[in-house]
């Protein structure tokens, strides 16, 4: 079989350096955190440099991602038929629910937020396109990990952070709350992730009827909840835009 | 001189071509796009799709843009201290002009939007980040040209598209028009770009005194102009809000 292209596999590592932890940093740093002879790296990085995709400061010389990424996102955002096809019924569903609504797809270990539509309110809010959720702890995460054979491992495999003391870490348990999710049709996470907040989200599915995806809202715990369960209301709003979406990608009636 | 790695310049390659255009493209054209052997590109367009750069449609085998890259654009926009700093003062000039607010930087040949803040009413807006602006005849890519050598340089040397019959694309017009910006300290776009649409623009500096970026608003041309000229009350309420990001970011006062 044929093997890939090691000087790529490389630069993406640089990448993915670069997007976590120090986020700015030198020639020696990237070169020992990788492995590479300071040569090696700096070859790659003047080549990234050179592309856009890292940008070096001028007063330190430090390394950090550079503008390219950010247009090359957007580019992928457009060409994505889910987000495409979510963003009539999100807006919807901010309207009826008066929460912020949340899509997202698996990615690597964890939830990729593909669209945020803003809670209907005032409120100062900050877009979380291309932040990553955790799999095992929120709504969409175990959306996807109940219905997307890949996110089951993924979320199996990893090391499942108690994040709150609600959160479900424990083997056994969790598979149980995968089984619960796939009778129900949809999933809650109540203070699982963050203490405060609420969160419910059910499955989007394609032409295929494969999942591609899940649509949430999250908010506060004392409007998402009612007596210590999530509202039905909210829970019927979240799984009526998932089966619109769906059917928009072409799936079958339920 | 040391010479950039050849597989790493033609990823970068595909990515744009994945990034404009068709954006779904089987192997043979991209290898043919690229004037590649088809093994090359078979090669290199394996790894993307190993390191996530890159996804291949199960049913089509066609190849797109993949979500590592909306996860590595929204670190870059975390790690940029331009896009960290505007956000409060971007958020109060939206809210005082009742306009869209945007912030640019330099990229390639064009303005490249950082950050976006909707017009504060309960319209349908599709968030830009990302996308890209022409520099000769919006008012954020003119505050570039005219404020920065290198934007200065793109915006010359381009070909500048008449979009609109109010578009200014004749040399020494352009040249006088990038004075009158110098001399007034900011730039208007009056159905230069789209027809009916007006925006305003001001130059952010930074700690050094280079201009990093621009600041701007868009919106209706009934709205942002009285009698023709683009309302003085937004001038000032931009300026002021490039101001007050450019002393953040360390610009001793004006």
């Amino acid at each position: 079989m044929a093997r890939n292209i090691q000087s790529l596999e490389r630069a993406a590592a640089m990448l993915r350096l670069l997007a976590g932890g120090e986020r700015r940093l030198g020639l020696s740093e990237v070169a020992s955190a990788l492995g590479l002879a300071k040569g090696t790296a700096h070859g790659i990085l003047r080549t990234l440099q050179a592309e856009g995709f890292v940008e070096q400061d001028p007063a330190s010389g430090r390394y950090q991602l550079g503008a390219e990424l950010l247009r090359l996102g957007n580019s992928y955002l457009d060409v994505h038929e889910l987000r495409a096809r979510a963003l009539v019924w999100t807006d919807d569903l901010a309207r009826s629910s008066g929460e912020s609504v949340y899509v997202g797809v698996l990615h690597q270990q964890g939830v990729l937020i593909m669209h945020h539509v803003f809670r209907p309110d005032d409120s100062r809010q900050v877009l979380e396109v291309g932040a990553m959720q955790p799999l095992h702890s929120t709504a969409l995460g175990k959306v996807l990990s109940a219905y997307d054979p890949v996110a089951h491992t993924e979320a199996v495999e990893a090391e499942r952070t108690a994040f709150t003391p609600r959160t479900v870490t424990e083997p056994a348990r969790f598979e149980e709350l995968l089984d619960l999710i796939r009778a129900r049709g949809w999933a809650g996470d109540t203070e699982e992730t963050w203490d405060g907040v609420a969160s419910v989200a059910a499955p989007i599915f394609d032409r295929r009827r494969m999942p591609v995806g899940a649509v949430g809202i999250t908010g506060a715990v004392e409007r998402v909840c009612k007596e210590g369960e999530i509202r039905s209301d909210l829970v019927a709003a979240v799984r009526d835009c998932a089966r619109s979406v769906s059917r928009d990608l072409g799936a079958g009636r339920f």
